[in-house]
């Protein structure tokens, strides 16, 4: 019986941190971190406000955990595009847009992920997001350079750079600010265009003018 | 009388603030923003700390400016070289160059004002920099375009890209944990080179083989 017990109020636990989790996902898209209050996400997931704190350290460790799930789920999207048989000079092209297209459709949460600024403990997951970003990027580019598609130079720069120029050219059409003042769709494709250039060049693609799939 | 005891104290006000400053660039130089705590601060400074509140709001205020006076040192002296007249390519190539060997002579302020995780308002700072390298890079890819020694597409775009790959690839070498490893001024020469190229390339340079100055 006590067993029991016990095993039903972890069950009990780990549906209540999930529901936590979902709701705090839910306010980061809509209003980034800055709409994660401790209060609010309360009263959201149906909790007292000392249970968030039973279940997480902080608002930064929260806001770290929402950022970690959001952004592994940006990584196995990108993950499956880029290792996908075919010419990498494709792959990467195809990631690029798919990337782009996935931030635009959450426009809020992309830029809370990649830009926003938050507390140390989320810029910490950025930091490390960062780097699973690089090496999905430096074996695209290891197979290019052996199959001749690309001429990449020194891989682990080269991996580093495309993950910077990614994440900066989205930050400008992202920001909330910018947001109001034209039609999202017009701007993907063109910002898409010109990442995949960019990059496509930058990594001495035989096929640099390659043709994006919408 | 009064007004010269309130002018006296003003100078005097304006002195214990600079050297505060001073001190707290000097602790971040050291150990990155970790290493600004107001206490330490207070002692090197020679104050009380309820003194250092005095002059700034709090810790997040204080590296907030400590970034900014620091970014912008790094910001004139990018604009010192591609601002010079000469070949666009040859002055991105020098551009890039005299940030990263500034960057490598300083290697625990750049990693700090880069990409240690911290406050907030240092993250705000973050994003009006980026911005300011932004548009450095944009003046000079007008520039090249009009001479015909770019064909940089969406200029907007291609200038972000430069400021995130640039960033993005001394983030590792440049990481307190990678220092130990080997020799600086080796890594250097070889970040320089790869980094380079790629937004030579990236930004249609007719001379993406530039050989860059030591």
């Amino acid at each position: 019986m006590a067993y029991r017990t016990t095993a039903h109020r972890l069950d009990r636990d780990q549906a209540v941190r999930a529901r936590i989790l979902d709701c705090a996902l839910q306010r980061v898209a809509a209003g980034g971190f800055a709409a994660l209050t401790m209060q609010g996400l309360a009263e959201d997931a149906g909790v007292a406000t000392g249970s968030l704190y039973r279940h997480f350290e902080g608002k930064g460790a929260l806001a770290a955990e929402v950022f970690s799930r959001a952004s592994q789920r940006e990584v196995e999207a990108l993950a499956q595009v880029l290792q996908a048989p075919g010419d990498p000079a494709a792959s990467l092209a195809a990631g690029i847009a798919r990337f782009a297209a996935r931030a635009w459709s959450s426009r809020r949460l992309a830029y809370a992920l990649i830009a926003e600024p938050v507390e140390p403990e989320v810029d910490v997951q950025r930091l490390r997001y960062r780097d699973a970003y690089g090496a999905l990027f430096a074996a695209l580019l290891e197979e290019g350079r052996a199959s001749g598609a690309f001429a990449p130079g020194a891989i682990a720069v080269a991996a580093a750079c495309l993950v910077g120029a990614i994440a900066e050219a989205l930050v400008g059409p992202l920001s909330p600010a910018v947001r109001r003042d034209g039609s999202p769709n017009a701007a993907l494709a063109e910002v898409t265009t010109a990442l995949v250039t960019f990059c496509l060049r930058a990594v001495g693609a035989r096929t640099p003018d390659l043709e994006i799939a919408p």
